[in-house]
């Protein structure tokens, strides 16, 4: 099928003088979802997964993926003119497609007629002088700065030069417009601070620039306290905001703004200027000139930074970090209490689906057949969050991963793999809603019926992982590649790990993945502070057999020392620890009781007794209170 | 008494046309111990701690120190022309000196001439115009070179200029020769691997560069198999080498070297050139010109990276980290025996000083008074270590702290501070020997009496975090920065932490603390391997009251998993432990015993029982044998 859209993506390479072309899977926004407007790399290749680049040379297709798609992507690209290039992780380096380019000579592009004649007849055409080159093309609304000019670094390492296009707008005849969704103001009781006052913080921390852009779309949901529905699972919208001294000017489609949002954003000095229009405003000094710019090149995209290091007016720069970022990761008040009420939404949704999934079997019982496959847990679950109030959305593709299917980290169900659940073995359900008030995300294994040896132990595993990160008190300044190893300690002992990070912070109703802070092996500099929210989601995962994770969102507070404790060490110093804001009971049935410690008991036990407190008075139905009830009974 | 040495510096500073000269800590080859003859920074203030810097202008003088060192520089520094700067590391950053001077502007040096007359009449003098600006003079052979860029770099922001110069060599009337002790060569049956095939190692690791300059002294004495004792407690003599690709030339003080170590270095194509003349021999071509050369500027000091970089022969250079470092931190088979017969010899002496201090008194009862202080504590145990075989030196100067003492993380009993131990409290005791087989390094915290239920609940929490981190299994390619935290969880929940990092690399006879790896909470992002030694040294501080350390020293190995263990999630992974390779008892009379969990009592009891089977055959006396027996009694 798209052996027709290559040979006429390889015409337009001859005519723009390019022997290959890059497509990434990021967009202008450089955010985790991207539109359907921008997947170009899915258009031209059909390779739909997460994370992948393709490149496309006048002989050849590669598509780069990561160890999460590689079989995946080989059943889905066989026979297509992709090759997939499994890559060690989930994006591909400048250095890495340099030396494929390098080890894979490219014949010159043929000039205008030359290649009409070479494509048409096939004859041998003298090869001309002149200036063609072997040079690589990529969109630069759709790579981010700092990518393209390591691109360019290595490029020029192995003879190539870089150059840009938009094959897209020339050649994608079906393309899918921009969703343009009515912007909605997110009310003051849900964010706890106003606009007005968030631009003054990202002003106030402004270094040496007069004014800073901010490109990505969650930050300048956050920034405006707007939220929209432009983009998967993620209530925002699609536009560029430029933060300056006494003013700020977002760039948008005029379509998506009411006119209440209009006089609402003009109240604070933010006018509005048409999305398209940024570059050309700020290379040519509609942007006062005068006024030093600061952007984030590893998340503007290369026409943009190019507008503002190389416009017309010769215009200060400077690079660094966004101002957004660490402000927004610390929550306020009244997010935290945004957060409280939806984990209470989304406990009581989740205590309805797992009684109607699992209503507590003895031991080793096996439960009716259920008669519900993956899809059907999603759509069931979905159900009961869709009754709760205040609620918007999923917060991202439910996992519902049953027996195998829960090893394959980021499975999501599709009717062609779909199964129905039987009454054994282990079901992983990772999922989340976007509420009003807050974001959820939790991941529970559930036990279907009978359990092998080794799927009770890799589940107490993975708990006692869960709930040494969670008990871990630690002083300000810790990073989360310092604690994350408390999570892992257990399972290493019997040479068990995870290949995918331990935590991420999450969004007051906005990305259900935020930073700057993490918990994972590699090194994240940002340290843990309080009022940041982070995940703690330990897994093992045992290809063709099963998987384990264990999932709660949490609030990072100032931590008080028990009485037992001598504070004469201390020396002022601020101490943190976690907290969990998800409310829903952890399956006590597949935990091998002997493998818990004394301190880890006690804290399952503290947690369901939380848990039961807090989502009893939000149960009516009978069946369900004795269902929580039982499923928080204290393990002794 | 410095007063007059200042007044000397400032007049060589306004006939050098100097505002300013700053004396670092480091030397020549950037090592840890600084050979008396190079301690300007001592000699220009008196301050003879191990880190800290002097800058001393026109008009002031300031010494920048860390936290280790502020009480007892401001006492020793009190009414002289030096003010203390609380410094937050243990290394002043260039930033830091340049904001410094930038906030206290200084005079410009007076013209020759023109300075005699100002210090005699302290008239007036019209300032002259001319070239004259506020420039920092430094010693470029006592500066690393990157260090000495960046401060070029931060001067050069605040107005001022970087000038190098000499004035030890002008004013220092009593300074020190070098030692020039006589080198010796370090045999097989301890190297475990012939020099020639080191140097093969060395080019072989080369990836652009045709030779390397290796500068730091235990570096030097590693590759080439060869010990001195220029320098305090490490095995090491002064030199330079460079590696080509057929020869090498080893820099050196002709009288240091027999006929018989020049024999056997021309064997392997080193040949001897004198010290002095590296830096001619670099700049000027003597060292073939076409040949480029690697050095690491972070060990590398100014003079002879200038002579590298821009000597006259436009010679091609390459900046890396020194190929030696991961060469010598896995130790080969020979070597780790080596260091199992100094544990073994390192561990009678141990027990043997024990003993004699602490016969073992019933839980609560009183020893008699002791009638022994701090130093003779040190007399005592370097007097058991002395009656080894192979035994050379000490490897670092002993830490004797009692009581308060103990608290002080690099205390150092002197005349002035020497107590007498009394029968109560906690003795903080590290130390450690060089043998002709291997270097040990080993910390115990012993009970002299009636303890605090904070002394043995900190005892108990350092125990702990010992024992977790003993422990721990970890994936090939696991840092030292993920597994600190191991060590500090259970002190952290009682917000007791210690600044100083939790373990580094140990020698084989040589430096007692080696790179790259470390266990530490900043990031460092040399990976563990097998092969590598690593301390492992949790302790509490409490200042005015008690300090707890215990210290053993660790090799990494590959780890078997235990039968129990599942091993499908493997997949083809190395995984690595640590074993403990000192062998003394742990003092388990401190210990809060509800506080250990049962893992934590079996490692143990296990190390007890291996010390015990280890030192017994190598004890004759009864007593020395009936006291490690009770001292490695199994607790229940």
């Amino acid at each position: 099928m798209n052996n027709v859209l290559i040979q006429s993506l390889r015409e337009w390479m001859h005519e723009n003088n390019l022997s290959a072309f890059i497509f990434p899977s990021t967009d202008p926004h450089c955010g985790e979802y991207v539109p359907d407007h921008w997947k170009a790399r899915e258009w031209i290749s059909g390779f739909n997964g997460s994370a992948g680049t393709a490149v496309v040379t006048l002989t050849r297709a590669a598509l780069w993926t990561d160890s999460r798609y590689w079989l995946a992507a080989e059943e889905l690209l066989a026979d297509t003119p992709f090759e997939v290039v499994r890559c060690g992780r989930n994006l591909v380096t400048p250095k890495e497609v340099a030396e494929w380019l390098k080890t894979h000579p490219q014949p010159l592009p043929l000039w205008r007629g030359e290649a009409d004649a070479q494509l048409s007849s096939e004859s041998e055409v003298l090869p001309l002088t002149g200036e063609r080159r072997e040079g690589l093309g990529l969109n630069p609304w759709a790579m981010p700065a700092d990518y393209a000019d390591e691109l360019e670094r290595e490029l020029a390492k192995v003879g190539w030069s870089l150059a840009t296009g938009d094959p897209e707008s020339a050649l994608w005849t079906d393309r899918p417009t921009l969703p343009l969704s009515t912007i909605e103001i997110h009310p003051l009781q849900y964010a706890g601070q106003p606009a007005s006052e968030k631009l003054e913080a990202i002003r106030a921390s402004l270094a040496e620039a007069d004014g800073v852009v901010i490109t990505q779309l969650d930050e300048i949901a956050w920034t405006l306290n707007l939220r929209g529905s432009d983009v998967h699972c993620t209530p925002v919208f699609v536009a560029y905001l430029v933060v300056l001294p006494t003013e700020a000017v977002l760039y948008v489609h005029q379509e998506q703004v009411t006119s209440e949002v209009e006089a609402y954003l003009r109240d604070m000095h933010v006018s509005i200027r048409p999305y398209e229009q940024i570059s050309a405003d700020i290379s040519t000094g509609l942007i006062d000139a005068a006024l030093a710019i600061q952007f984030d090149p590893s998340v503007t995209n290369l026409a943009l930074a190019t507008a503002i290091c190389k416009g017309d007016t010769a215009r200060r720069y400077y690079e660094a970090p966004s101002p957004v970022t660490p402000l927004r990761a610390i929550k306020n008040p009244v997010e935290i209490d945004g957060f409280r009420e939806a984990m209470l939404r989304d406990g009581v949704a989740m205590v309805k689906f797992l009684k109607t999934l699992s209503p507590l079997p003895r031991e080793g019982e096996s439960l009716a057949p259920l008669n519900i496959t993956e899809m059907g847990v999603d759509k069931l679950l979905t159900g009961f969050r869709a009754e709760q109030p205040g609620f918007r959305d999923i917060s991202f593709d439910t996992i519902a991963g049953y027996g195998a299917h829960g090893a394959i980290v980021h499975y999501e169900a599709t009717p062609e793999t779909d199964v129905p659940l039987e009454p054994r073995g282990l079901l992983l359900l990772d999922s989340g809603g976007q509420y009003d008030c807050g974001t959820t995300d939790i991941t529970r294994t559930i036990p279907l019926g009978p359990l092998t040896d080794e799927e009770r132990r890799d589940y107490t595993l993975v708990l006692k992982g869960h709930i040494r990160l969670a008990t871990a008190v630690f002083p300000e300044g810790t990073t989360g590649t310092q604690l994350d190893v408390l999570a892992r300690y257990a399972m290493w002992q019997e040479h068990k790990n995870y290949g995918h990070g331990t935590g991420h912070g999450v969004g007051s109703y906005l990305s259900v993945h935020e930073g700057p802070h993490q918990f994972r092996m590699n090194y994240v500099p940002a340290p843990l502070q309080a009022g940041m929210t982070v995940t703690i989601e330990p897994g093992i995962y045992i290809a063709g057999s099963h998987g384990v994770r264990i999932e709660n969102t949490m609030l990072i507070t100032p931590h008080n020392p028990t009485p037992l404790a001598f504070r004469r060490g201390a020396g002022g110093e601020v101490w943190l620890s976690l907290s969990p804001l998800t409310l829903c009971p952890i399956d006590t049935r597949p935990i091998i009781r002997d493998m818990l410690l004394p301190d880890e008991l006690d804290y399952l036990n503290k947690y369901h007794a939380r848990v039961r407190d807090a989502l009893l008075p939000r149960l009516s139905d009978p069946a369900d209170r004795a269902w929580l009830i039982a499923a928080t009974q204290p393990l002794t």
